[in-house]
């Protein structure tokens, strides 16, 4: 056995698609998001402007979130030095999920370390206290949300992208007794599409079935408190649990579920990826507690996202750049090819100073590449014009075609 | 199906057998380690000495690393905005990482959101990489390294807790030509013992297995560098994979694996959970950055926790409590059973202002329920004989056995 020789070969085989990942090195500026510092494959670090972030308010710099995690820095130091249960479990904690629980209407929250690991220890766990569980999923569900739907080991169908027919089809199929659960997300994070909740909520209510939201891509963006794309449709009660993160548009890092009380007791009592892990900073907790509290009152920063998404999205179909048909604050380009992507991208960050990401597989099904532009905020419509003008002049210089 | 009443029924069967979860509602006070303040079951705060910190050397409140994460915070904010390959990738994970693997004399290393993740991460994908992998699993291994094998789907032996000829029979009864990997502890760390990594390895180089070594309670705290007992014993070069946690001896938060270049970018490509999540907080990347420079220098923490766990090995032993035969920094008290294991933590924080956990199954198995107390540096010999004295009346008042 050639170890060396398998691994060697795993890495070739991305070189040989074209979607061998380069990492680009960046800092953000405080206080000038989206503007950053790369240290990209240049002499000393250059300026750019950032179009790819999650931190789609630019919550991270917000001076509530920087003056909150300050002070619980000095208040109770860096880390928590345990996990919830053994020394780990801080006020800070116990507060956020209080917040959480209320910006949800549900009576319990609970944080984890990453939204990932939210999905994939709820998921699995749930499924495990319910014996012949059959999960119900969303072919475009996030790869977290797979995890824990294949660790659970449960019975899976995959029901097609939003297709409630398909849906009713598969819940039809099982017998009525056996425990079900529906799991998908409000808005798709890489064609910013939007799940039709109501619709599924009636459908789970017809055949009994348990609901499992993810709404990583739309809490703080989406309802008038940032409860999501289900605080807007005014359905947040009708769904079982609803996950999000505390990583993007809160601007800091983890992640989180809200529920009725014996579901959080159930998951805080019997999930591993819970359980046996050193519990969030403090200080990002703290972060959290002022963003989530910010965005409860405050909607500017919502509105700006939207009016900059509009913008851009405009600005794209004017000039024939091949804008997918978004109806949310993510704006995908199509390019269809792995290495014409990661080109562009390339171009984008040397010649202009412009840094989105290609999106590959496996985030994204082959073929369907792309480039996705987060606008926010903090975007003005220079920005907005000039990158425009970047990109018409990238897609002439490489034959790609503009709609007429 | 009545969801509600089985999810009850879970929660039931956890009180019935008496090891129900309580989290003591804690806030530690920086500058005064172990020092606390408690809001558990009071009104208001009250002071509290916390003996089950993880935060074993007290770094979450090093001046260094305090000053380093608030310069980071104002620096570039709050979180990373991305996970590493879409705009999360900072200046400061690469210098970390760098960091990292000169500590144990690898070529890479690559971070994780926890060292709950690294583990689940990368056994779960290193065995799908290595078609028919064969897993070896210490029987005392933590459950983050218990869940990456079970997900990686492969097949797995157990081998009795750092039983060599037991090990060395079970990678005898394999094909030769199989790819295999040993996986294990350095430090166990409810029980305080270590593996005898040398001798590990000597039966992967006769078997041609690779070898994992979680070093989680090792790293920072043995080793002339803080690179953990494989530095300590000086056998870190001969493990495949080195992996460790940011949250417990560093102070901070995250987790992270070392090892040579084309294992790390394996991982680093296609791992689900290292590439679908948001990266680790600049601010908290920053102060782990400061902790790990500070601890390959200076040895009067590792100095200071020794001293302590001797110290307070030696106090309980002489008063006859039942300490667990540990050869660490680590101090367990056997109970051997929860509800006494709670009284016990119960009265000590009530009545003392002593906090320590009780630690019950699936922590460790039933029957041997244990009292897991972590002296540092910062705990004084004035505290040690407080806290001595103080279950000495405890187990006297309980009709619990002292030895002679």
């Amino acid at each position: 056995m050639d170890y060396q020789r398998v691994f060697s070969q795993a890495i070739d085989r991305l070189h040989a698609e074209g979607r061998y990942r380069v990492f680009i090195d960046i800092l953000r500026n405080k206080g000038m998001f989206p503007n950053a510092r790369c240290f990209h494959g240049h002499n000393g670090p250059k300026p750019i402007t950032v179009w790819c972030s999650n931190d789609y308010l630019a919550m991270g710099q917000h001076p509530k979130v920087i003056a909150a995690m300050e002070e619980a820095l000095h208040d109770v130091g860096a880390g928590s030095g345990g996990t919830r249960n053994i020394g780990g479990n801080t006020h800070y904690h116990i507060d956020l999920e209080a917040e959480l629980a209320d910006l949800h209407g549900k009576q319990g929250a609970l944080l984890f370390t990453s939204g990932y690991v939210s999905n994939e220890a709820t998921l699995s766990t749930l499924a495990k206290v319910l014996p012949g569980c059959i999960i119900f999923s969303d072919e475009l569900n996030h790869a977290s949300m797979i995890a824990g739907i294949r660790n659970s080991g449960c019975e899976k169908h995959v029901f097609r992208h939003n297709d409630l027919a398909h849906l009713e089809e598969l819940l039809a199929s099982v017998p009525a007794e056996a425990p079900k659960l529906i799991a998908f997300e409000s808005v798709y994070s890489m064609d910013g599409d939007v799940a039709p909740i109501a619709a599924i909520c009636d459908l789970a209510d017809r055949y009994n079935a348990l609901t499992y939201l993810d709404e990583v891509h739309a809490v703080g963006m989406y309802g008038a408190h940032g409860g999501g794309i289900s605080e807007r449709d005014g359905v947040a009660e009708r769904i079982t649990i609803i996950e999000g993160t505390l990583g993007k548009a809160f601007g800091v890092m983890g992640g989180y579920i809200a529920a009725d009380r014996t579901v959080i007791d159930v998951i805080r009592s019997y999930a591993p990826g819970f359980i046996f892990t050193t519990s969030l900073s403090p200080v990002l907790v703290a972060g959290v507690l002022a963003s989530v509290r910010h965005l409860k009152q405050s909607s500017a920063e919502r509105e700006g996202q939207q009016a900059a998404a509009t913008m851009l999205k405009r600005l794209f179909a004017e000039a024939g750049l091949p804008v997918m048909p978004s109806t949310t604050h993510i704006v995908p380009l199509r390019v269809g090819d792995p290495v014409k992507a990661k080109t562009i991208s390339d171009i984008l960050l040397a010649e202009y100073g412009v840094y989105v990401q290609p999106i590959n597989y496996p985030t994204v099904p082959r073929g369907t590449e792309r480039l996705r532009f987060t606008p926010g905020p903090s975007h003005s419509v220079e920005m907005m014009e000039e990158l425009t003008r970047a990109l018409v002049e990238i897609w002439d210089r490489l034959d790609l075609r503009l709609a007429a």
